[in-house]
């Protein structure tokens, strides 16, 4: 356990078609009292930082210690495991939090919640408070809802959707993140881009390390032919099931164009060292022998050593004619890189 | 549902072996009118921009709220699903427009169709105006036509055909791009180049995930064994699944060939820079050294400060052994750069 | 269908353990005349250009309008399909042309051959004339063949192994062509290599697409159980999957090594480059620091302006005293760049 | 067999819920006399130096000769075989080692564990001394513990779930190395980043080589449905499923980041090229044609051969106005590496 | 067939628990004469360049065409297929030489083994003479080893676990290699190191095209449940089976470091590009300015031209000043690159 771990905080919602009842801060004995209630209890608990209270509802609800174990060992992977008398299901969804949605890649959490849902009760582990339950809480206290007149298994099949829903502003954020990259990594490609595309697809590993397994936990309710899930609650999984395979459809598109930002980038870069070096090329190739015949005409040999020692020097249209020269030179260098197509039209 | 959706209109065909009526913008009461005639009915719905509009037509044919959901949430994966007395299918197919199909890889989308087939019915459901059905509609009003002999489950798959052809026309011209781009690359690679590549490997995957789901829901239709699926319509359906594999085998192989050309891009863009370079040296290191030694007796030393001090520029041919060791030294050069393979017909 | 298609030619050969008639090319009526004749008939079909003639081709052997269908439209993947009274079978086979064995990577074409083996006759449908069916032609004309003792089915294996076995020597070519590209990529890497990589990736990928489907016809023949197919004649069908299994193995190899040939390909150049920039470091780093030195001494500052006014040009050893100190420079840094291993024998 | 092999020693425990005996340095003869005891036995033998030993412990327990190769042969993969009358089961754990946890990438290396199930007893074999069992030993030693009342066969899991769990704290260690090297990669690409990700995704190769394996043994040891192994067991083995799933899910994380950090590397050191390749043609482009002219000015054309040999050397202001022309020059060619990006604020 | 293809030699080993015949250069007519002997008969076939003799031992054996056709046909892949009366078994083996498992990276061939495995009798055919199967042979002829007790199944396991076990010195050899390459890679980067991982990755992939089938033929066995397979013999093909796992783990590991060498390998190019040009820019962005000053004092305008004209030539202490100026730029510029880390204890 993290020593941050936060001191359980539970609160019950107990409803039927008829009644609804909802407490914010319960006590370890008001859990107790309500075992035998003929209603269906959710007792949400937030925080898991005092082992005692953890175990005195895993007693209550005859939860098995590695179920216990599960709910303190945060890094679960979403999973579904039938005990005798109960459901334990282990989901992630993300930490709900206003940088996750923006469009700056912050870097993306989950928080593991786990689930034991019984004949008459479904128990929430979160490791914090806060959460995307709000809409299923909404619902619940709505009388003519649907859910009021459900079983567990309905409440249990509405907080998994909702735990899936949650990531889809997410990705909707992450697809605009990659439209995003994909003009600036050949406007301007550099070590920003790079940085951020790899921000980007650590945050899809993420995401899919959530929903993966997630997927396959709903699969295996939908096949797993437990008393405890109605026929009636199997279509709504199902519906579950789609929801999680388009978001995983969704990762693995992202990932894949983020694989080939990293390749453009890098295609990017190079094209831009090449216009670099052109550009020193040309003007190198252009100037350094033009530079030389100017060094030649520096030297200071006696021109009256002898009748070949730099006799041009006093050649009357010596000096016009080197310019000349040198003017015929550089035009000859520049027809012949425009014939490689390094400057001019020919090249986009 | 997004802001810019689509107020409804609907079209229905009514149809048998001797009867044929299309209706262009039917109203909802027509729809509660026809509903037991005796005949195999069509009524497509363009656009979902009305809630209570889809809601009297889901009443109307019975379906689930969770069906009804999937119909207005677009980005839907393609599927089937049974439910009591009909099969629910959703199906992608091209946004028809000029530009998917030019040679400008413009961004291909995909328009969601939801399908509901029943004892007498079909209903379907579009984003917006326009489809891939013509040719449908067209072999519906012939009356010695097939499709009118036959019962709703082969209009199923005559619309679900119809969707998966107007993907080739299509896959053929990103072929063409394909090909175009397999030229360029090497030629002239460059920043248009990586970025045209980047859009055709995108519409490739918008394509891809239209068209693995719907391959596996023609395979799922295919082994469902519904009654409401005659025997006789398997083997066009089989059909069916194989078109899908063909454009499937045709997307695979596209994007290995583009993951390819994204590699030799990068090996081009690097070949052409160490053809820059090797220019860029030849120059440099001819003219260098030559630079260095007119530098050198253009040094202002007195020749008269003692015989050790440039006695050379009093040589008589001195300027011109000067010149020959500097033309000497640019052949050795030359002779070295051409047994190293940089310049001449060593190289190809 | 393509506007280049060719009209229809076809042959027939009726054989039994003692009797064999072979047309060249046979009419219409021939085909019916001879349909109730107690041998194996194989009618082969070169060119598809004309609908009437395949319209009564399919009529007179019973073919489903979906199998006539797949018969015109090229670009089919292998497979098997069983219909009432005989099984639709697609087969690709490499188009025989002397280029594809040749050592220039040419562009690999496959041609459809379509195929429907009935209970007493095959039939097979070919984009255009010319085919790998020589041997088994040849093993007809023979009495004393096993060929000549056995159905339809065996004739239809025959094929079958026909068509796969003519991309072995292709497969081989292109093995030869793996090696030699391994030499050249790292002797002399460039455009031309990495474009011979690209096109031979290109023709695995097209024996890929033609053998894949093809294998996994084969398995559905050997686990089909038709009565059209003899239980002795699964023997040989088990023997042709192992050979298209052979094939897959050697395109896969292929494969693989290309895709490492064109990191090689990257690598060699980057080399290469390293190598050139290089040589223009030390020219540069030697000659560049000297043509400063001897820039001072060129400078025209006028002696007598004061004693620290260029006094060294006065001096009687100044212009041995500046080439020794030039030449200690260029010393110390060729050791230095032999200290880095940029020059000698310490680098390979 | 390595030369380096260990001599074997043996320590044994015999416990059941009432009883606990252990011996640090069994000799062979005690082994034989408590075989018969009615108490659950571990021996565990550290060291495989010495083939007689071996021998003879095998044939104590009834061990099959090819199990005991396995025994001696180390590099086996993790298994589970069933024997007659035994399990034979192969582990592999991380050698401990203080440097394989702490910050710095060390090989990791992994221990063989080989252990043998029956019905009263557990026999472990080890390379060498030291292991992660001490917990286990630990809860053994306590009377009240739950290990106590079972049988062997939940020691089997005690001790597989022990060389599961000494994985975590080497991955949460490798969690952090590649936190560290995502900063560090982009910050100061160099070859001790990419010879830093390489060793550690050796390292994730030689865990996932261990892990997946065992995670397939202990599925195998769940389908089992061995006598040896009682039914309120496998929900313990669940666990442990659970455990080297969370593992293997984290290695592949691990892997797919570094594999990313291999291409931000290559980016990033691009980048850094680029930048320095900037700076050097800015300067160069500036001084090279301003350089050229000042070698223009100084050769030694004599003034007094015509009026067009250099005249501007004798104008009134002809030095003025050639700094000024450079100085135009310079000032032209930062504005326009300005416009194209090259400096200020343009680029990040 | 090859045309360098070996001429058969035939050697013969008959055993049985108590009798042990062994004939070195058996003829055809011996193997007839033995045919019906009460015991064991290992047939051993060196060469496949007579077609009449292998076709005399497949009559004599009972041999289907279709696997003399296989025993010829090199390239064949591991299988095992079941005929009536035999199981034919196809084998890859290392070719035994001693390059192969020396350091540097020979290339390596397997070669094909054909077995027949009947009621009393082994057949096996290779390529040509020398094989691995010598510690067979010494076990046969020890009288009180297991095989002589055992059937020819028995004998079929051991020379298959023979093959397989050839494997691992060379795998073993492999593992070296990489390692020295790993260090190799990024100590001196360059085209030796870049073509011995080439040749390693071909060599690897040679061993996998010949394990991966051998371990599903081995499978195939183990599930064949065939009379011709004693019970007994199952347990020891599982031993076989688990080493050739082993070595595919071995092939994987390896193959994926060398992908990841190569990656490295472009790193450490690129690395060590970026230090040569730091090099070049260093030194030109200091010399080329200074060198322009010197230029500039070199120009030739006449001081008595008017006070304009390069009056500082004649200053007292113009040359000292500049000389000093010239000092401070080469200072600022070497600051200016420690700070960006080019020079200097700040970059590793
Ligand atoms: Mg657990
Ligand atoms: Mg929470
Ligand atoms: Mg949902
Ligand atoms: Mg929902
Ligand atoms: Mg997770
Ligand atoms: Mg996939
Ligand atoms: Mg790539
Ligand atoms: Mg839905
Ligand atoms: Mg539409
Ligand atoms: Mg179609
Ligand atoms: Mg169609
Ligand atoms: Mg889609
Ligand atoms: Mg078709
Ligand atoms: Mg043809
Ligand atoms: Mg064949
Ligand atoms: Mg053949
Ligand atoms: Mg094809
Ligand atoms: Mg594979
Ligand atoms: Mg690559
Ligand atoms: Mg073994
Ligand atoms: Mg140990
Ligand atoms: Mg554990
Ligand atoms: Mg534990
Ligand atoms: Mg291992
Ligand atoms: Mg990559
Ligand atoms: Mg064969
Ligand atoms: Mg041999
Ligand atoms: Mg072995
Ligand atoms: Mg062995
Ligand atoms: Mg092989
Ligand atoms: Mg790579």
């Amino acid at each position: 356990m993290a020593p941050e771990a936060v001191h359980p905080q539970i609160q019950t919602i107990a409803y039927g078609a008829d009644s609804f009842e909802e407490t914010a801060s319960a006590v370890l004995t008001d859990l107790a009292a309500s075992v035998h209630a003929p209603a269906v209890r959710w007792i949400n608990v937030d925080g898991l930082g005092d082992i005692p209270t953890l175990q005195h509802i895993g007693k209550e609800f005859g939860l098995h210690p590695l179920a216990l174990e599960d709910i303190v060992n945060l890094h679960q992977r979403p999973k579904v495991e039938a005990y005798d008398s109960y459901l334990f299901i282990v989901l992630r969804m993300p930490v709900a939090s206003p940088s996750t949605v923006d469009v700056s890649p912050a870097r993306l959490e989950t928080e593991q919640v786990t689930m034991a849902l019984g004949r008459d009760f479904v128990v929430t582990f979160q490791e914090r408070p806060g959460d995307s339950f709000d809409p299923v809480r909404h619902r619940l206290r709505n009388p003519g809802g649907q859910i009021r007149q459900r079983g567990p298994d309905y409440l249990a099949y509405a907080l998994t959707d909702a735990a899936i829903d949650a990531f889809f502003p997410i990705l909707e954020a992450y697809g605009e993140q990659v439209e995003e990259l994909e003009d600036d990594v050949i406007a301007q490609p550099g070590n920003r881009q790079i940085a951020r595309i790899h921000e980007l697809k650590r945050n899809l590993l993420t995401a899919r390390r959530a929903l993966w397994p997630l997927r396959d936990m709903v699969n295996a309710l939908l096949r797993e032919d437990s008393p405890l899930i109605e026929k009636q609650t199997l279509i709504y999984l199902r519906d579950c099931h789609d929801h999680a395979s388009q978001l995983i459809d969704m990762i693995e598109t992202y990932r894949e164009i983020c694989s080939g930002l990293v390749d453009i980038h890098l295609s990017s870069v190079s094209n831009r060292m090449n216009e670099v070096m052109k550009v020193l090329t040309i003007i190198a190739t252009i100037f350094i022998p033009l530079t030389f015949i100017v060094g030649v005409y520096g030297m200071n040999f006696d021109p009256e050593a002898g009748p070949l020692s730099m006799p041009e020097l006093g050649w009357r249209y010596g000096y016009p004619a080197i310019l000349m020269l040198m003017a015929i030179i550089a035009a000859g260098l520049l027809i012949w890189f425009r014939s490689k197509g390094w400057i001019g039209r020919g090249r986009e």
